[in-house]
């Protein structure tokens, strides 16, 4: 199955394409979106576009977005929900279903730590996908969004007793998580 | 020419559709979006979707949509800014250009003063576009957005120069206003 993973924001919107086949993943793309300098609709525009194209380009059966943490300052809070929305928009618009995952879920399952820094989940994305070099931070936290959600699926098999991929998700970083209406609980 | 306002929110998107001919304005269309009580991505595509309808059954010309105030809940903001976002998405999915107004602006374009309660822009909406009744809080909100735009407009065209309109714009609730980057300024 092929697993789309976003990293929202108003700015730069990363994307991680990946592919899963039992236990084993593999990349296939990733890259950003820049909303460039225009308007606010001018700006999600291109978000939606983006995203929209990324997924026509790919066929992903399934789709995961970071949720965005609330920032201190209330304006940018808003523009970045904003963004978040548009992205959403395009992968529902593609008949995709989207499944969140917050910061703390996408490290747990790349790293095994929900306080790993950004440096450290670019260094286990590059070596879960065996990438030849570093992802950018933008299109590696959308691989992770992608990863966690491929490795979500296995915990969820696990729990409906299906004997497919369990090991991998009783040992791996997810073990001991719990799908609850969609999400990953700890 | 046709305007659609709308008036942005998770819960409750309100729409209102008004035609503008010289300084006349009539009354189309307006009503609610309620995006239900499924996850954040089913909300959003409800709004989406609905939006998107209102655009193709009434083909406005322009769109004009109200800025939204930033909740002293976080959370609440972001939810706000993804609805919103959704709405925008709509919008300019549909070609059209969108523009924003504060909510201040749009109570000064109705009822000519920022500090107007939700009751008088109510009144005074139902006034300007000769309702036999009062419209609800949210179409009446979203109406009158549409008229704001329908007053920036004339705004815009004094300060370009032509003679249409000009008398309402220097007599009406948007005298002394002027257009920068598409928006309203004081």
């Amino acid at each position: 199955m092929i697993i789309l993973g976003i990293d929202p924001g108003l700015r730069t919107t990363g994307f991680g394409v990946i592919h899963k086949q039992g236990a084993k993943l593999r990349y296939i793309a990733s890259g950003t979106i820049k909303s460039g300098e225009g308007d606010l609709p001018t700006r999600l525009k291109v978000i939606l576009d983006g995203v929209a194209e990324v997924a026509r380009t790919y066929q992903p059966d399934y789709a995961a977005i970071e949720q965005v943490f609330v920032n201190v300052n209330p304006q940018s809070t808003l523009l970045l929900g904003q963004a978040r929305g548009a992205a959403i928009c395009a992968l529902v618009s593609a008949d995709l279903s989207v499944a969140e995952y917050s910061p703390t879920q996408v490290k747990q399952a790349v790293v095994g730590t929900g306080r790993a820094v950004k440096a450290q989940v670019q260094d286990m994305v590059a070596r879960l996908l065996s990438l030849p070099g570093l992802p950018g931070t933008d299109a590696a936290d959308a691989l992770g969004v992608a990863i966690c959600h491929a490795h979500s699926r296995e915990t969820l098999t696990l729990i409906a007793g299906a004997d497919q991929g369990t090991t991998t998700a009783a040992r791996g970083p997810l073990a001991g998580l719990r799908m609850k209406n969609g999400r990953l609980v700890g």
